[in-house]
């Protein structure tokens, strides 16, 4: 554990889904103090302790609701259905000022998952950035991860793009990413989200087509960044 | 070589370019007759012969002008800088019908050529497909593919995600790539084409955030398409 890690605590709202569950697994492993957050503060009891003891003493997960969850980390993970997205973040928007929001959600709209459909901002990060409005940095990130093998320990085969509104909140966010196991790189400003965003339903459709369950992508070309 | 080679003959329009030149290269090399187009005949004859005699006897690589390469085609590839993307494709359009139409067109918008900008349709190849109208099929590819060794014969570290407006033309597509010794996947409808396009701009981002010049991607997880 080093000094950032002391320093942050990180909030997974939607933290009961299967891919919330498992990044706050992977930060509770490498030291964070997490709260996980969910619409229904006994589901996020339950899912709290259940990495509690799959990580014994000595880490910090605490189920809560959304909103609380929200107010005591300093960077905020949103990890819901597209359907609960705008939701969710007005009903934590005035915990998240100062803070970094760090988006996961792909805007899928069913039945045609494999296809591209942004909203009208452009991307899921950027509604969000619309909806939590100023004083708040916005990251996208994690959206091409398969939640499969991220309780377990298993190498994850997917790097992870990163864009948001500043430098240095993907900076943040890829520390976030390194703490998780996994590769990050810096993708560039919130606008470029629509490709991140859309690259999971490029994915789901190559699944689909090539019969895997978790196609992912990797840099190339680009040396390593560090993992 | 095979039939389907035998059968097809490509037009690269914008041949003359870095980009267009490789890709005609690499097709000649694998034994497909190649019409280099540009604007100017003469640099389209230049290009063909020194082509020709990279390859020597043997390979068939022509130079003429981008209407009477689009005319003398199966497939017609377009490579020109997006400013000039209308315009070729309204001067072509009338030699495209029944043929597939590869667009290897990236909208950057200079001077923020790593922040993706696309053009109102939602990205350059669903605005080709607007411009040819009904009859053409529409694919996207390669936009990723750094120039750098497509003229050398070093393995390409990048896949290549084809797009398009059918399944058809893609797999008629993918064969175009593996014949450049390529990878290449089917990643879906042409909607999906802002997401290829677009990576490039955060390719070029990573570029250079990173200090290289070629990044590009791999899929992972998906077994071998084949090459």
């Amino acid at each position: 554990m080093n000094d950032d890690q002391l320093l942050l605590s990180i909030a997974v709202l939607g933290g009961t889904g299967k891919e919330g569950k498992g990044l706050a697994y992977r930060w509770a492993r490498a030291g964070y103090r997490v709260f996980i957050g969910s619409r229904s503060e006994e589901k996020a009891v339950a899912a709290a302790q259940e990495i509690q003891q799959m990580l014994g003493e000595g880490s910090s997960v605490v189920g809560m609701s959304n909103p609380a969850a929200a107010k005591e980390a300093n960077i905020v993970v949103i990890t819901v259905p597209y359907s609960a997205h705008r939701d969710t973040l007005e009903a934590v928007k005035e915990e998240l000022k100062g803070k970094i929001l760090v988006d996961v959600t792909v805007p899928l709209v069913p039945p045609k998952v494999s296809t591209v459909q942004m909203p009208a901002a452009g991307s899921a990060a950027q509604e969000a950035k619309q909806i939590v409005g100023e004083g708040v940095e916005v990251c996208a990130a994690f959206q091409n991860i398969s939640h499969e093998h991220l309780m377990d320990d298993a190498d994850v085969e997917c790097d992870v793009l990163v864009t948001g509104t500043s430098k240095d909140a993907r900076a943040e966010t890829i520390k976030l990413v390194q703490a998780a196991g996994l590769k990050g790189w810096d993708a560039g400003p919130i606008e470029n989200s629509v490709v991140v965003e859309g690259l999971t339903s490029v994915l789901i459709g190559i699944n689909k087509k090539y019969g895997s369950t978790h196609a992912g992508i990797t840099i190339t070309g680009a040396g390593n960044s560090p993992k």
